[in-house]
């Protein structure tokens, strides 16, 4: 069982998984190229992965070949679903129990299909599975957050080249979360706008960061980018809950991404990159909850961040980025790209 | 000129740093065997780096051989220290002028001598440097905070292989280090003890942790390490600030640093990794300052983090790191091991 311990002096948790260490590993310079033939993602593979907790299929029965997507539990989980929080100190520390859930998201069969080389309908489908499994992993009383992200390359921490996202959701609401949502309700509070919806309408504007934009949403580089060729993707309806997110917003989302991922593909030649969707924490109707006013403060947003250089001290040390390239020139590079 | 740029949600600072785009590349997976033969960093090279800002000598005049250590502006900075700040509104958004110093700190004219490897009077030489330096740079008024770290190896951010070390000092204090002093501040608030006195009393009583122990210093693993064998290196005595280090103390580091990196490097063959020098923001003694509790709240301190996993679109995405390695095993493995 993996642990959960608080760091004293900053509160940022960690999670202690000795589990983890079994993964699969991948050189970091030279991805297998035989991993297809053992990939336990593929079509007829299905037997290997823990039973699918969620699917959408053309054909088959229960884990059998015929599904376009398909969610199971991760093998080698950082968090389980199964036992006590069991909440206590260590001396002067604090620690839990490993308890939350870790799942896959297999967004297809085909071990090449990208998600950006999908079908719109297919990018769909992976977006509607996420919202369907918000909507049930938030019926479990223990858990206060939950997390899709997707890991695309070794160095950006995937450990299968399988296409894949997935989610974790934790029994404490984490402290990158929380500073954006105290951010955004300290910035509704003096003006009584979302942050968000200024964001939007300062990018249109200004227009020199955006990207892509359609009917639902805004594609642009951030003001203060962390990375070159970051990418904010923020819909333009007020919504805090990824989960609310309408059929016609899905079909919209996955265009958005179908182009902006395409763009940083052919941009910056397969880049490695983690993409990470920002929504708000569980919140419970029964009881009056510190994250009451999100509903206008907050509003869900992904973010893709290209893996082109690492951290380093610095940035370790502070927090502080340092950005080579000016999220103006990275905008201007993909918008004026041609598919 | 770089730009400094804050998130409108987090607060948090960006350095938008276009020269930094020229600095000259390593490849990632094969680090060049013939780099050596082109180190701006060896002795005779002295003139293709800026001039010398500091330096302890055997022999030779200004910017010529026999050098120990060098001290020179980096030649593709972060931040510059001619200009004025000129903090400005951009649309909604707060940007400045990319204003501070960023200088190497050339550890040895020898390309191949690593930090630990060198004799405790030259590591005490370095660690003197990064005072001296401090000592300088503080009496900029425009300077905030003043960071010491060093990058060993690509991917951790390392562009040259000599050993060197940076030292980047900053305009505004920076976010992560806001959290560390407001944390340690709070602990101190409830308990009227800092909360480093109390870590350093925990970790010696229960000694899991613990991997080397001089007069002087206490080398431990964290309870909440983010990263298998991440290290913290905490001085015994009471003082937030690094420059207040004494001679006697400087000789006691030198010997902690020269066993643990040597137990480190012996441990994970040679292993890419970040070490970070934590101390208090340049106070002002004239003004009544925010941080003026810090003698008594926050203690410096020192931390290497190990790169062996790069961070994933989960640790982007909360703050939350997963860790395989419990720091338990991997300070036992640390102190069991002889050199």
């Amino acid at each position: 069982m993996s642990e959960l311990r608080q760091d004293l002096v900053t509160e940022r948790w960690v999670i202690i998984a000795p589990e983890r260490a079994r993964r699969p590993a991948e050189n970091n310079c030279q991805p297998s190229k035989e991993d297809e033939a053992n990939c336990p993602f593929c079509a007829g593979a299905e037997k290997t992965t823990p039973p699918e907790i969620w699917v959408a299929r053309k054909s088959g029965g229960p884990n059998q070949p015929g599904w376009k997507v398909r969610v199971v539990a991760n093998k080698f989980p950082a968090l389980r679903v199964e036992g006590m929080l069991d909440r206590e100190g260590d001396g002067i520390y604090d620690r839990m129990n490993g308890i939350g859930a870790h799942e896959v998201i297999v967004e297809t069969p085909d071990h090449k299909t990208e998600l950006q080389d999908q079908t719109l309908e297919g990018i769909g489908t992976v977006l509607t599975a996420c919202k369907e499994r918000m909507l049930d992993l938030m019926r479990d009383d223990r858990l206060r957050y939950i997390l899709m992200f997707k890991n695309v390359g070794p160095q950006a921490g995937a450990s299968l080249s399988h296409p894949h996202s997935q989610i974790i959701a934790t029994p404490i609401t984490p402290s990158r979360v929380k500073r954006k949502l105290e951010g955004s309700r300290e910035y509704f509070r003096r003006k009584e706008r979302c942050v968000f919806h200024d964001i939007l309408r300062q990018e249109q504007r200004d227009g020199r960061r955006v990207v892509y934009e359609n009917g639902g949403f805004l594609c642009f580089c951030p003001f203060a980018s962390r990375f070159p060729f970051e990418l904010c993707i923020l819909p333009k309806r007020q919504a805090a809950d990824y989960h609310s997110i309408t059929t016609e917003e899905i079909a919209q989302l996955a265009d958005t991404l179908k182009v902006t991922l395409k763009k940083l593909t052919l941009a910056l030649n397969r880049p490695q990159y983690n993409l990470i969707l920002h929504t708000a924490p569980v919140r419970r109707a029964r009881r009056r909850d510190y994250w009451d006013t999100l509903d206008q403060d907050f509003r869900w947003h992904l973010e893709v961040l290209p893996r082109l250089a690492e951290p380093a001290g610095f940035e370790w040390g502070t927090g502080f980025h340092i950005n080579p390239t000016p999220p103006e020139d990275s905008a201007q590079y993909l918008r004026e790209l041609t598919l």
